[in-house]
């Protein structure tokens, strides 16, 4: 048998083979030219499937309720992806492990796929990898893609407020204050569930998280969306699946409310994203391909007249504090867009 | 009297100007182009203070930890600054608040200086954002500066790693596992601290950790640093100060050990992140004021022959799925570089 093309490699992961589409997610996380091949030729068939974020702090139950609104969407027929981004260390292994244990539950059943991203090193951000990964399971026919982050870090929560609609996940009183609060999380929040509801206190941290969106007006979210209402409060017990059938219901609702009002600034989030690591990537390609050998001290002196060092002097310059990084960087830039034209 | 001038109030800060200082910081965070003034003129200045990263699951006792190290540097006479990077909501402003309440401790002494910094929106990367900070701070002749930072994100975690040493804090039998294992935490570590080391147990994790590392062959850290030799475990009790001089003791230690090993790739990526962030600032400007108002759909057909849409045009276009991310980069790219001179 010969080996595959990477055509048809593409085509087989997009036609549901379970194995070529693992490796086509291998290859996106990693931003090989495999990717850019796949993405090429798979973007136009993506744009179908509704994106639902959930995040929150550590012990929320994430994961179970993740479970939950699977068994509930498998329940209506839907096909499902789920993207986890897990801050495991790269040592432990920790997050294709995970995996195992999580697919093993759908191992019979093609309409699930369940895939980890580690969030480290991702160069031109982790939120353009989740959204690329989002968009091979869009084209590969997944209806919906759920995206799974802690909300403990900065870059963590901003990947679950790219999804169409984002559900911060709480439980009830956990320590003294709502761990959401504390961590900056309401803001990105459409929807938020108070999860464990079959816990004293539950619904009163629901009151509670309805009394204090009921008092912050709505442009006091500064890097919040442009959501028309205050986010619903839910209670869920994810554990027994009371409340996902109405959670899901309320993530409907949300997405198409949103899809009118502003649907599109976060589609257009999403694209800029995905465009900006690109050009990170092909300017990052354009830095290390530039070459010379010139004291980078004339560099710091007058960049215009001079032509510039190479990328790789210019850094050891600016790490012996020789010259500033603006200097650097406009001379790197100079370099690259006049580079063929300088005597 | 009148205004103070750009150049007056950089001076100012320099000269230790507290207010001048925090205004400064300020605009270093934001990146106004008083930042970019002020870091040209302060740059060639810096490059002396030793910078000790801080970092580790939250409860660890990292602010204790901080307020010990400051104190044992007072004692000591060397000037501190602290850049402390908080995840706190902007709506609840904990981190200014935090600010206040911690610095009051230090009011009447001006070789101290504390500084909050919002995890969120840098675009050119938190890691650029805090080099800048100690930047300015090394340049007021803050002898040393401490960069605490909370363990449980990707990109908190990497900002920790390019200081000069890297201390990881891990309070005793955290739940079932070592947290800092768990959470990734290792493969950055310098120096490793088991705090509250009153309490049971601690004695045992630091024993558990020597274990492990020892078992962990030091090519298995794949984004660490080329630290020649395992980290030191060290246990401390910084409520009491118990150990605190000892780990200081241990962070010099490392510090003169790693400025012939790996000193120059530590500073080498501190320098690159700067350089990078400058240059992704550029480029955002540059993509900003691109121009022309072209069916995007042209782009997809043939960016080469085409003149390149308007950035927000390409944008709208990937977003509604009729150009992928790779064609609207590459026509962005082509106009950067070649927009000049396109027919």
């Amino acid at each position: 048998m010969e080996p595959m093309s990477k055509t048809e490699r593409i085509d087989a992961a997009l036609a549901g083979d379970r194995r070529s589409l693992s490796r086509l997610l291998t290859a996106v996380e990693n931003r090989t030219s495999l990717a850019e091949t796949a993405l090429r030729r798979l973007y136009p068939l993506a744009g179908r499937a509704q994106l639902i974020g959930i995040t929150g702090p550590p012990g929320a139950g994430k994961s179970t309720l993740v479970a939950a609104l699977i068994a509930e969407l498998r329940r209506a027929g839907r096909p499902v992806a789920v993207v986890a981004v897990d801050p495991s260390s790269p040592i432990t292994g920790g997050a294709v492990l995970g995996d195992r244990v999580r697919m093993q539950a759908y191992a019979a059943d093609d309409g699930v796929f369940i895939r980890s991203m580690a969030s480290r090193g991702h160069s031109g951000g982790l939120s353009s990898a989740t959204t690329a990964a989002a968009a091979v399971f869009d084209a590969a026919g997944f209806d919906v893609v759920l995206i799974e982050t802690v909300g403990t870090g900065q870059s963590e929560v901003e990947v679950a407020a790219t999804a169409d609609t984002t559900v911060v996940v709480e439980a009830p009183e956990m320590g003294d204050e709502i761990q959401a609060i504390k961590a900056g999380l309401l803001e990105v929040a459409d929807i938020i569930v108070v999860n464990k509801g079959d816990r004293p206190g539950a619904h009163r941290t629901a009151s509670q998280l309805h009394a204090m969106l009921a008092d912050t007006p709505r442009d006091a979210r500064p890097r919040g969306r442009p959501t028309p209402k205050h986010p619903e409060v839910l209670v869920t017990t994810a554990a027994t699946g009371q409340g996902v059938a109405e959670l899901l219901a309320a993530i409907d609702r949300h997405r198409s409310v949103a899809r009118d009002a502003d649907g599109d600034s976060v589609r257009l989030k999403r694209a800029e994203a995905q465009v900006w690591a690109v050009l990170v990537d092909r300017l990052h390609e354009r830095v290390r391909s530039l070459e010379g050998a010139q004291d980078p001290r004339a560099v710091g002196a007058d960049a215009a007249c001079e032509k510039p060092a190479a990328a790789g002097e210019l850094l050891r310059a600016v790490a012996s504090h020789d010259v500033d990084p603006y200097a650097a960087a406009d001379a790197i830039l100079d370099r690259l867009i006049h580079g063929g034209s300088t005597p």
